[in-house]
Formats: C-alpha cells, sequence, structure tokens
C-alpha cells in the first residue's frame, strides 16, 4: 500500500522538461524569457463552494487549471508553468488519478508544466497558480478601454450557469439541454489562443467568470479610473450569444439571469476600437473561436441593456443593482 | 457594513510599486530582472493541521509568510513577490485586519510585494505562493552535497515542536519554558539572509519544516542521486544546538524527538566544504545568525547519530527507522 507521498510522487511529479528544477526542492527554479513580462494568478476552488462534492475527479482537475489559464487569456499571457496545492480529506488513489488525468490533459495542450506545489489533509481544496509570459508592456488589462469601443464576448453565455441550476435541482432541463449546458460548467474551455491573438488589438479584457454584466463592469470601473472620467457601457439584450437552453428561456427571469449575471462560463469579454473589427473577425475565423459584438463603450456613466425592440431594460428591478457600473 | 468584498479591499489590496500592475486585474504583470532565475514555491496552511483554530490572527499572517518565506531562503533567493488566496468561514473584520497585520510587517522586512490573490468562503485554508529572484545558475538546492562536506544548522532546534506538545495538552512547560518555545512555533524566522550570504559558500540547503533528519534525509536522498552514489550522514547528538527547554529533556523520548524529528523550526540545514568553514562562520557573525557545525556527509550510506559517548544511536528503536536515508 503505497503512503500518501508515494501517491502525491506518482501523480503530480512528472519531469518539467524546461525549467532548471521542478518538483522535489525547496522551490522550483523558472527561467523567464528576457524581454518577457511574467502574469501570474492564483485561484481557489473549494467543496462545496465551486464544485459539488461528487463532481468527476477528472472534470475537477481541468476545471481548476482551465480557471486559471482563463486569466492568462484574458490577459494575452501564453501560459507557461503551474503550481498546485491540494488538501485533501484522504488519500484516495483512484481520485487522485483521475484528477491528475484531467489536469494534465489540459496543461498538455497548452504546454503547462507543473513546476511545483503542496499537499496535505484537510477538507478538499484546489489551489492553482499560473504563470505565463507576455512581451512587456504589451498585455491586455482590465483599464484600456474608451469611448466608442465595441464591446465583444467569445462564445456562448448562460449555459453554465443554467447547467448549475439544473444539477441544484432548482430547475429540470430535458436531457438534451442538460447535455449541452453541463459540459459548459465541468469543462470549460480556456481562451487562450483568442486572447494572445488579441494582443494589438483588443484595448481591454477580462475573463467573464462572475457573469457579463459584473465582468464588463469590471472592466468600466478600471477603465474609467484610468481616465479620469466615468465611463458605462450600452449592450443589446438581442445581440448576446446566449447558449441555446438559455435562449429558449429569455422570456424567463432565470434565463435573462444566467444570460446577463451567469458565471462560470470563461468566455472572453473585450473592448477594441471600431476600426479593428475587420480583425477581430479574421482573428476568430483563424483560432477557431466565435465571436459577438454586444455593444459599446459610452460616456454616459452606468451599465444599460436595451432589449429587443430597443427599450431600455430595468437591471435594477431584476436584482441587477449591484452590478451597476 | 462593508461588503466582504470591500474588506478583501481594505486589507489585502495594498499599491505594488515595483510591477506593471498588481491586485485588481485577471493576473499580476511582474517584470524579472534580466540574468536573474525566479524560485517559486507554494505552501497551504490548513486550520486543525497545521495551526490551532483560536491561533493569534497576527502571528498566523506572519507565519504562513514565513514558511514560504523559508524556502527561499533554503534556496538563497531574493524574496519580491506573492500572492495569497485564502478560503475564510466568515467575513471577520477584526480577524482580517490582525491577520493581515501580521502578514505585511514581515513582507515589509524582506520587501515582498503581495501582487495578487483570491478569497472565497469555505473551511479556514490560507495558501501563499512566493516568488524570489536568484542569479542564473547559483540557487541552493538539495543535491549538491558531496561526501566529506561539513553539515551544518542555523539557530536553534526542537523549540517549536516543545512547544506544540505544550500547546496540546501532552506536557507542561514551566511558564518561562512556554514563553521560550511558543514564539518559535507561531513566529518563526525565515533565515532569508543566511540563505542569500550562503550563495557560493554551501554545496546543498534546506529548510527544517519536517525535522532535522527528515529533512537531512532528502539532502542525502537527492545528492546521492544526482551524484549516482549512495549518500550518508554522521551527526553528533551532542554538537546539536537544542533550544534550553529541550536540551533539559535530552534524557527523555520526547526530548530527543523534538530534537531530532521536531518540525517547525524552519531554520536552514545546509552543507559545505570543510575549506569553507572560516566563511560560513564570518557569515554568520555578518548577518547575526547563529550556526552549528553538526556532522559530516560520509560516503557510507544511510543517517547515523552518535551520542555524547560516541556510541551509535539505534534510531530504530525509537520510531524514527522511516527517516533513515
Amino acid at each position: 500500500m503505497p503512503s500518501e507521498f508515494d501517491l502525491i510522487a506518482n501523480y503530480f511529479s512528472r519531469p518539467a522538461a524546461s525549467v532548471p528544477l521542478g518538483v522535489g526542492d525547496d522551490a522550483a527554479l523558472i527561467r523567464p524569457s528576457p524581454g518577457y513580462e511574467l502574469a501570474i494568478s492564483t485561484d481557489m476552488l473549494v467543496s462545496g463552494q465551486h464544485f459539488l462534492h461528487d463532481t468527476d475527479p477528472y472534470w475537477l482537475g481541468h476545471k481548476v487549471l482551465a480557471v486559471n489559464l482563463s486569466d492568462l487569456a484574458a490577459m494575452g499571457a501564453t501560459p507557461r508553468w503551474a503550481l498546485l496545492a491540494l488538501a485533501l480529506p484522504e488519500a484516495n488513489e483512484d481520485w487522485l488519478a483521475a484528477f491528475s488525468s484531467g489536469l494534465f490533459a489540459l496543461a498538455d495542450r497548452y504546454g503547462v508544466e507543473l513546476v511545483g506545489g503542496d499537499t496535505t489533509r484537510g477538507p478538499l481544496n484546489l489551489c492553482v497558480t499560473i504563470i505565463g509570459e507576455v512581451v512587456a508592456g504589451h498585455a491586455l488589462r482590465r483599464d484600456g478601454a474608451h469611448v466608442g469601443d465595441d464591446i465583444w464576448v467569445s462564445g456562448e453565455l448562460g449555459g453554465a450557469a443554467l447547467g448549475l441550476l439544473h444539477l441544484r435541482g432548482e430547475l429540470n432541463l430535458a436531457e438534451a439541454q442538460a447535455e449541452s449546458c453541463l459540459p459548459r460548467l465541468h469543462a470549460p474551455e480556456p481562451r487562450v489562443t483568442l486572447g494572445k491573438g488579441l494582443l494589438g488589438i483588443a484595448s481591454a479584457a477580462i475573463d467573464i467568470s462572475d457573469g457579463l454584466l459584473a465582468d464588463l463592469g469590471h472592466i468600466l470601473e478600471r477603465s474609467g479610473t484610468n481616465a479620469n472620467i466615468g465611463l458605462g457601457a450600452e449592450i443589446g439584450l438581442g445581440l448576446l450569444p446566449a447558449a441555446p437552453a438559455v435562449a429558449e428561456r429569455l422570456s424567463l427571469p432565470h434565463g435573462r439571469q444566467c444570460l446577463l449575471a451567469g458565471g462560470d462560463d470563461y468566455e472572453l469579454c473585450f473592448t477594441a476600437p471600431v476600426e479593428r473589427r475587420a480583425e477581430v473577425i479574421a482573428l476568430a475565423k483563424r483560432v477557431g473561436a466565435t465571436v459577438t459584438r454586444i455593444g459599446a463603450i459610452t460616456a454616459e456613466p452606468g451599465l444599460r441593456v436595451r432589449g429587443v425592440s430597443g427599450e431600455l431594460i430595468m437591471l435594477e428591478e431584476q436584482g441587477f443593482d449591484h452590478f451597476a457600473a
């Protein structure tokens, strides 16, 4: 029977070929490329809070890395290295095998090396730190949006949030709908390649982890502060790329809620000057992503959503007040 | 009443002057110095596992950073940046104020900037990722010890482990003894300056977090593997710098256990060629550290401890079998 240390060694200690020193010393040694900055981010996922206790460990391994890669995507950075700290209630070999498979499958697709970490006993908690590289001074940030810029989002929105409502038993999706929504919740695809392509095109970017209105609100706040002005946005409800199951529910409060405020989609929301529209579309085509233009940055502060007939939707009455910019 | 987000912003968002982009975007941006490698490490502390539930939050803030700084000390790296991910059962303002004070007090002493993090609700869990810089190719590692090298340790050993036995009620220390041991447990001092000074002098180094025998064993294992030979060590029980309260208990099993296998001291154990003795001593004097030569690396595999009369102490009989190299 292998010890807990052996399990960790078996499942998480792979040679990290590109670094001077990987797992197994007091610290890992990495050698950044000259002329680049490092983008670094950490995300902690807690059982019962960010995922249900019985979540498939393979997809949990995928997701804990995906949400970190999504942060790098929003910076336009190229992922390089990751560290994994995890607290486990027990050393369950099957669970660890599946978890590490899911994590490394995604890591391999993006050339990420696991260079260090920590394991301990405790309530299930997964903490990944991710490090990427971006040419100095060129990273996408939240604070670069200007009045008149187009607002874009990648992919489809609301599917992950709708899938979660289904999993929690708060509504009951038809089988085909559940099958289209649950992968968005369990296996989000970080938009790394799109993010890298947006370097030099986009003026600001963020990944949609808290919901479109909240995350677009962060861009408005940071960009407004940066420019010392109030900034707003106007987006069209009918323009938003709703996941199909969400689109069918747009007349219901929970459908609109999933679309405008659903978290966990991990798509990108970004802004770009009007004259870059053709480049954005060409980039999306080249990298196999879908992008949708949903509105524009305005000089009038606040975040306004217009319905399909052009009417202003009263966000306050719908419980979105705390997302207002 | 401030929201949870406000609390975090209040207590953890300080300007990070040296970085292009700190807390508040999808990722932080750091700019490594040309010609340097980055040493990076992550440590997770879990309530009830690494610290007692009622631990003073000021010292908890100190300790979660100290254990990470200790990893950098063992690499000879200069600390630069940190990220903090924490799961909190509730947003307790007093607790957060004290915790962040302790963390930043230590961070300021070593010029560490908190550049990012994550906060979430969950069982109390603290995860720090630390990043330091070291001239490329010069870091202290575990795998450089050679036959004949002196073995050194910094500071005093066993005090933290003895203090923990007292806290747990497994023994009862006199007040003066408790007062000398508990600070070693709660407020370990990372040997950052000593570690940096050992660059170019020491052949291998590790920080003592699991206990002297276990951690010296890691040096033997990694250095032996590196050299493709078996490596051993012989140390003298009477040479070890026991904390005073531990020294008084050396005839008792728990005293010896604290000295040889007590974790949490966060002193450095390092090896250096015999001809560097004077330099080691001069360095220690210069940086205000104490260092003690406790034995030597041997060609004979295994870790041997000799008693004060030169007799070999049977570690197996004393429950140290699993620490044998």
